[in-house]
């Protein structure tokens, strides 16, 4: 099993962001750098758990990162490197997207 | 805007089923026609709001499905055609999967 692309599956209860998005074109200028940096700082932030992703070839992609509180998303949302992100993305990478906060309440595998 | 891929985005809380999934190989034969069918499927049933789907060249996807209330997810859960193609999916399509059930508490888009 090649469990790599998937998040930890902790005890619930904890925490989904869930961000669908459309790039205006497949592979706008420095997307996928930042898009890797962000998983990188996420990664560093307090209370994340993991994060998955899935990039189709027609610009449409689902993130989906975990963590442990709603304090914790809150302060990734403020985080100053990821606001530029944030900025730039609105302004000049995505079509369109949506972000969904939702709490885990259960959960289970494959195996 | 191209807004197609998204579900819409009703007033929550609301339910996301997140299900991320690793295929055993990109195309394995039966399974592209049966998640089609089961998108199809889902759409028919009570309380289906809408679901979103990006998968990767590498044959790792992220599909959220949107219902109404936990009664709905289990009810479609059981669905007998559903759980044939569960099984399947178990069986042969699939070296991992994970499924979270999670409500969703706030959410904005883009535009």
């Amino acid at each position: 099993m090649d469990a790599s692309r998937f998040a930890p599956l902790p005890e619930p209860p904890y925490y989904a962001v869930i961000f669908s998005s459309q790039r205006a074109n497949t592979d706008p200028a420095g997307y996928a750098q930042t898009a890797d940096r962000m998983v990188e700082l996420a990664a560093q932030q307090p209370g994340f758990i993991g994060a998955e992703s899935a990039r189709d070839a027609e610009g449409f992609s689902i993130t989906v990162s975990y963590w442990q509180d709603e304090a914790s998303i809150r302060a990734w949302k403020a985080n100053a490197e990821h606001r530029i992100a944030q900025e730039t993305g609105q302004a000049r990478w995505y079509e369109h997207y949506i972000t969904r906060v939702s709490k885990v309440e259960r959960a289970y595998s494959l195996k």
